[in-house]
């Protein structure tokens, strides 16, 4: 069994719920076979998100980390290709700290790759029926802070272990009057059903279109 | 028990599906409560759909029509707030045809509201959980063709009935590499009942926010 | 000489400036060769912005009319189609009134095509150096008010007049900071001025693509 | 006088034109106040347009370098963060090549940060009237692949020069029938105008919202 470790947020932003969380508890219920999941909420706050995280990290001993987050307005399932050492608020946090060009952690490297086999789990993901993409930017708020956060953990102390960050549209239910892009959250759970099959069963990545030209 | 009448689409543009004739036929098999529907799938031909419709107009008798046709890029169900008396063809039809600003209706008014309560309509479809608007142009393609016949129809020769046009996004597996908006079938479903449903009990419409400032 | 009426609004919607009126106001200070101009601003308030567009039709007699408003969000110009009978505000106008799907004109007409030739002018403005587009919708706020009140005053007293209506995207200083499309005024009116040439100088219309698939 | 070197591409991905070199053209002839610009050519295609690059920073020895690209799509001037090391072409480049996921150099780091005071750069184009923004990814294209290089250059031979990487919107010219953004080049030579100055005139950055939270 391969010891899969999962996070999803708490709601941020004004919305009333998160579909990460609610999709992550999900998949950790119902995980892909040879997969042993655990699924664990991360406050919307720079700093204690990354000390639930590690502490999290130290507990279940995981294989694989897939982090999850909410990308309002994205239209499909995103898999994350890099993780960068800053932190740049454009609301503040769920404890009112709203950072500015700060980095996630003083010293460290301006960026770090998903140790996930990004495109293979994009492939996956479409092979499942789920709308999916490779994102270039996780941004520069609580969802990229526990990126990098996740990636210098594993660069420092965990090498062996396939981690990353997978964005996930707005639910339905937050978008009902807005005209938004949404997928729901049992849609999201198979996507992120075969990204997690995917980095639990192969290492390398598989050469498919995913860059962007800007 | 109130007879509907619903339409979807055969699949264009180069797609392989059309997720208003999924969606329409599942809908026939499962109606609201109180409501006896039949689907009926339209050629997109201009005048070949239109000839579709009013022979199933004919042999049903219906009291509420609603035709459903796939919005590819929209994000939430829309419900068409009016229908042009115009055809101006972007993209051939499927016999090949491409009309450029001819009439629907040689002599027919410039346009006609649909008389489902269209607000109503939206509402409903949000209160079952599926995003939901008002749109305010059907396009002037295959639609809209449909829609301004239809409406004509009633107009001239079936006063009673409550009749409209809705438009879904894209089905996921449209969309699988594509990062545009997409909706679950089973979802619009969920949401076309909801429609049908306020389309059958009332026909008032409610006052609630739905225009667009351009 | 063509005797030309322009029309721009004033600031609405919590914006300082309106590009409508900075457009009218240098196109009627050099109009194309053959013409003679008029601009007139009108309010942002329905029924107001109409008692000011008949006296101003009143006043100058015009063989042409072309209104012009901000659509904000859009990124090129856009020549509408046609003006529906309705008012739907999504917001206030300036005088605090927010009509809810009620006529423009009591017992008019569902809808008015424009009477300028919507695609020569389009041709015409992309000729001098300017994206534009045909627009199949003029929103139901006061922009459509205004371009529904002059299409019904066409219809019913002037109908030799040419009349339409145009959208020009925000003016960039309206956007600094907001990454949505805009156009610089200067460049706004040399496609008006396009616009109103073709109007002035043709009135049957050319055939070429410009309709939209929804 | 502060010696700029300035950079833009040639057409590629089938534009006629590319505004960046225009741009770069026309400020390189009327260059800020107290600096003397140097502007070069690159040609669209991985590696040659480095050459090009390393070779025009060995003659002119600047101590600052703005390169430009066009962001098709993008609505305003985007002063990008950081570069990463990475090529992934979605299309091929004007030789031809199209490589997958291949480093920009081999060994190099994952990411590096501009030294442009990014935000400040920012700032002074919207000062100066030209919408722009900070851009937290600037693709994975020919584009990132100079801006990745000249920062590596930085980093290792010229760690006193601020280098960075600004993309700009199409010229109308390339969107006339297409509805998508644009912005005259003559506004963008005047938003570059005051990029340069700022980077030419300040190394520390100023505390600013620009971030994104995905």
């Amino acid at each position: 069994m391969t010891r899969v470790l999962l996070t999803g947020f708490e709601p941020f932003g004004g919305e009333r719920v998160n579909p990460s969380w609610q999709a992550v508890w999900r998949l950790a219920a119902a995980p892909p076979d040879g997969c042993d999941a655990t699924a664990v909420q991360l406050p919307c706050v720079f700093g204690a998100a990354l000390d639930t995280l590690r502490a999290a990290v130290e507990r279940t001993d995981p294989e694989v980390v897939v982090c999850v987050g909410q990308a309002g307005g994205r239209a499909d399932l995103t898999v994350e290709r890099m993780a960068v050492n800053v932190n740049d608020a454009v609301i503040p946090d769920n404890a009112g700290r709203q950072p500015i060009d700060a980095p996630v952690v003083g010293g460290g490297p301006v960026g770090y790759f998903a140790t996930l086999p990004v495109k293979a789990c994009v492939a996956a993901a479409r092979t499942a029926g789920v709308p999916a993409s490779v994102s270039q930017t996780a941004g520069t708020y609580v969802c990229n802070h526990v990126f990098y956060g996740l990636m210098h953990l594993i660069a420092t102390q965990r090498p062996a272990v396939r981690g990353g960050f997978v964005h996930i549209p707005y639910a339905p239910e937050q978008v009902l009057d807005r005209a938004l892009p949404s997928m729901p959250v049992t849609l999201a759970v198979e996507g992120l059903r075969a990204v997690v099959a995917a980095a639990a069963s192969q290492r390398g990545d598989i050469a498919m279109l995913g860059g962007a030209t800007h």
